[in-house]
């Protein structure tokens, strides 16, 4: 058909020139933004070697912005063209690498679920000989129910991390000497030897490497949407609560006035807020009623709110309320932080 | 001449295309890398206040990757095409913008010397009305004397960050009220309203911002110039001695078996390693005589060293040596992890 353009790549990356005076077309100019962490850490593998004088196993790890012209961007921060990955690449003897691997199975299972994200919401997926990257000898994905909605038990999960084990393949090609089976060099541009030398054998060899790869803003959604719940209270209404892990709570606890028009509650509230600012992140608000305040820091999964009321002035005690369970419980001025640092 | 090309525009930014198909040539796929931090912060301006019902004055932060075209790169980190910047736009009353501008500049010298960097290194330069940014009211550079070298003494200083009254110019032009004085629509692409509501005045106005605006690498560098020193031992070789301040220290506290052919001697030092390692950055390491052990740690900046002897197993105490000083203590291994503490 003549509405057909003729075929062309797809730009899965992102290009640009270097230089102030670089013309659009200058092949020299020419770079790419990169599209994993991975690559950096396999070229700069001799220098990290040679300077810290690390034996196998060891890894590197490196966190930062990947870019990739998405053909499919969207559903809110869960595919984007710029986003955080990162990533560890960790190296070892060929063949401690299947265990290896394992382990950091199992390390990810927990940091993961650490996060506060339920295990019924996580599966493993092992990637078929046929979906392998030619580079992998074993691939595991771990997905995370993303799209719970979906009546298609089988489509509501997709890849949160995956866990490869990369086999020598990146170290190889980025050497200059290894050759192919005509004797060729395989990577003519290369000019390191990326090759592993074992004192304790006498061995070269080039390690293979174990490669969880995990994009920091699939894992804070993946965070949010299983933090996320609603509940009606005793008036009908839905409210939204974030059950967040304590410790991934941005803010730990919030102190409340009952009353903002009573200047002893204000100051006693704005004083208790300022003795535990330094041992968790604490604000203050008077901007609502107390319900409406409440409801604020549900909202945002403060674990605890501390209110002061008339009686505080006089019992030196305040109520603490918990995020969960929205069960209030009095407790001593002088043993608030011990309370909060106790349950935080 | 026939040997000039044409005149053309330096490229200050590095231009690419958005989406997986976009032609090269195609304008509405055209896109920036971000130069600076600051504009995206008085993008979002009116997004901050909405969500987090601040009141004047208060802040915003970012720190992350900016993009430029440097005509001249290099001098080692100094100059990149590609850095780390972190700046804060500080809103407030346009009254209080002089004298927050001045609190903002006293905060960074106590910030910059508190990493470690001599005052006399720094001075502080005050743009002159020509040299100003067309946006700005007053801009004063912290300068650091990166280039020791240079005979001349004027020669020896260059912009460390800069801290800037921007006036209200940017949430000004950002907005899609202001007209110049024909009446004409300052920005007509903008649809979004950045003035602020005083509601204790009921006054409504654009807030003046006071800058910030701090390149991660060049005080990464400065901390590394100023930490940097030589010091001849009783050889007659010079060593090279990072006298970086414990806080800023990669590494707090390595602890060194005096022979690692000593079993018993290993195991109290690996022991002691494990022990100090969650109250601070700890290293083992036998990898060589105990002089150049030493020489290695002093040369990265850790402020102690401890060290394993053969009396260690009968008096259970141990060697600390101080990096500036090269002095040694006997220290009670009980007593070990509240001395360091206590210097670290």
């Amino acid at each position: 058909s003549t509405n057909l353009t003729d075929p062309r790549p797809f730009n899965l990356m992102f290009r640009t020139t270097i230089g102030a005076v670089s013309s659009d077309d200058d092949p020299t100019a020419l770079a790419y933004l990169r599209p994993e962490t991975a690559q950096g850490i396999f070229i700069n593998f001799k220098n990290v070697l040679d300077t810290s004088r690390r034996k196998l196993p060891f890894g590197i790890a490196q966190i930062g912005k990947a870019f990739r012209n998405e053909v499919t961007p969207g559903n809110f921060i869960f595919r984007t063209r710029e986003f955080e990955q990162m990533e560890i690449e960790y190296f070892c003897r060929p063949e401690d690498a299947p265990r290896i691997h394992q382990e950091w199975l199992d390390s990810y299972d927990q940091w993961i679920q650490g996060l506060g994200i339920s295990s019924e919401n996580l599966k493993h997926y092992e990637q078929t000989k046929e979906e392998l990257a030619h580079y992998s000898e074993r691939t595991v994905d771990i997905l995370y129910r993303f799209f719970p909605e979906r009546e298609d038990e089988a489509k509501q999960w997709d890849e949160l991390m995956g866990i490869a084990n990369r086999t020598d393949y990146d170290l190889r090609v980025h050497s200059k000497k290894p050759e192919d089976a005509e004797g060729k060099r395989i990577n003519p541009d290369s000019t390191e030897d990326l090759s592993y030398f074992d004192t304790a054998t006498n061995e070269r060899f080039y390690p293979y490497i174990i490669e969880p790869s995990t994009g920091v803003n699939r894992t804070l959604l993946a965070v949010m949407m299983d933090a996320y719940s609603e509940r009606t209270n005793e008036k009908g209404e839905t409210r939204v609560i974030l059950k967040l892990k304590p410790e991934m709570a941005p803010i730990k606890v919030a102190v409340l006035p009952l009353a903002k028009n009573k200047p002893e509650i204000v100051e006693m509230a704005r004083r208790l807020k300022k003795e535990l600012q330094p041992s968790m992140r604490a604000v203050y608000d008077d901007t609502g009623g107390i319900g409406k305040l409440y409801a604020r820091q549900d909202e945002i999964g403060t674990p605890f709110c501390v209110t002061v009321d008339h009686e505080s002035l006089e019992d030196g005690a305040v109520t603490v309320r918990d995020r969960d369970t929205w069960n209030q419980e009095r407790v001593s001025v002088d043993k608030l932080k011990a309370f909060l640092c106790e349950r935080l």
